[in-house]
């Protein structure tokens, strides 16, 4: 495995591979990412990990200056999982000058996340094209933890005519369900022991939402419009809930998952997605759906 | 030469080209064009040539609809040039969604140009990306006539760390200096005699520029606060001469040939730029100059 820290010797180094895989990341791996690593493998003869902790995308008051940053532990871990090159540039080398071309991302990158993280998906998608024209890759794979980065992602590749395969990775979990995530190690330990409740909550929406839908169809025509009406207490009392237990709720919504926007009636692939503090940590998590399952 | 109108069919011809030479353009093809794509020809084994009206990159009140469109000479022209591909995509190939993900460009998009035509680079901005994403050139030429343009061009390019070499072709003129432009073709007789009188213009400040340079560099070292100051005099001269004559000026600017800014002590490299309205007709020139020559 090669660790290579400037754009001139990555593709120097890339120069003659044809196939490509690349896993974008800020560093601070975990079994999440390696997973997104053996997706990678499976793609591309060459698999290129990014660590690079993007200035762009941090709000003025989030954690850029405290995320932590340990590039030796992942790279041990990557040459384990049989990557063939980590890229760690510098700031000065990715941003080396002030960087006034950006992004714009869709309109759907100011909802959601977006609502509460001003700028943080265009300065995601400026380093995310930035990386992609670095490394070139054929295949580049996501995590869908990040469900609305991926969605936007994707955008980008089919708007700006990106001819790259962008393949969403499903979420790992620990063994209560916690998706894993960096931010997970702010949790003191009775924190890290209610931060499970996230995803409980959007299994208990999932479970609530097929019956809803059974029952509406049995009640024949009407239900479409019913289903929209009650989704939406679904969302408000998972709110409530999760605030009662002393989270600071920040969204929690059902949407169609191939665009993200609120449901219409006719939409069958869904996704509850939420965002949520707990103490000083703030948490997502998402769960996809398909409503067919409770209407057919 | 191939014709080839859909985004797939170009990737496929495209395929196996380890050298592509690429030259964007609106069609309506003239002179200058045409040694665009010599310049292309010296630079890549295959030369494409893409040809649409971009729509965003029109304002609302401009000449979008009438733009002359004139395919099929046009591809004539570039036969005898020796192209080998020319892409001419439909809108709705190339905009197969409202284009919601842009490309914001650099601040200098807000002056001269970019001051009077809103939103104007961030649409050639977005298509150019798209191009370049499409037909992955390792060289692109844009012409000097065009000068924010190229400038703009050549920001993406480093700020979203492209791997293609810009490079930036002479005006072609016509025997009484007017810049060669598609939009030339709605001046009337009387006007195409007069809109030589703007490139003239620019000559005459580039000349007395020299003149004062010279003669502030007789007067020692006080001379560069003086250049500054006394050039923007010429500035408003030049103007002022024009508006007389019947133009409405937009711009008359003398900047920094390298950003596209007003000078300052020490630059060399400079521009002159100029958009005026001769009737219904917007016409762009510029001249650029090495103050050495005066200094010296």
């Amino acid at each position: 495995m090669q660790i290579i820290s400037t754009i001139t010797a990555l593709r120097h180094r890339l120069r003659d591979e044809e196939s490509v895989a690349f896993v974008p990341t800020m560093g601070n791996l975990h079994e999440g990412h390696l997973d997104l690593v053996r997706v990678a493998r499976e793609h591309g003869r060459c698999v290129v990990v990014s660590i690079f902790v993007n200035p762009l995308q941090f709000g003025v008051n989030e954690d850029f200056s405290k995320y932590p940053r340990t590039l030796e532990q992942d790279c041990k871990l990557l040459e384990q999982c049989g990557v063939d090159v980590v890229f760690a540039p510098s700031e000065q080398d990715l941003y080396t000058q002030p960087q006034q071309v950006m992004v714009d991302p869709p309109a759907i990158a100011n909802e959601l996340c977006g609502a509460f993280r001003s700028g943080h998906f265009r300065g995601v998608a400026t380093v995310v094209l930035k990386l992609f024209n670095i490394v070139q890759p054929q295949v580049a794979v996501f995590g869908k933890k990040d469900y609305q980065q991926l969605h936007i992602v994707r955008q980008i590749v089919a708007q700006l005519n990106l001819p790259i395969e962008i393949i969403g990775s499903e979420t790992v979990r620990a063994a209560d369900g916690l998706a894993l995530s960096s931010r997970n190690q702010y949790l003191n330990p009775t924190e890290r022991t209610e931060a499970a409740f996230l995803c409980r909550t959007l299994a208990n929406m999932g479970k609530a939402m097929r019956d809803q839908a059974a029952l509406n169809q049995a009640k024949l025509n009407q239900a479409k419009l019913n289903n929209l009406r009650d989704f939406s207490s679904l969302e408000q009392e998972a709110r409530d809930t999760l605030n009662a237990r002393g989270w600071k709720v920040e969204y929690i919504a059902i949407r169609c998952s191939s665009t993200l926007l609120p449901l219409t009636a006719g939409d069958k692939d869904v996704v509850i997605l939420a965002a949520a503090w707990l103490g000083k940590t703030r948490l997502i998590d998402n769960l996809e759906m398909n409503l067919q399952d409770g209407l057919s």
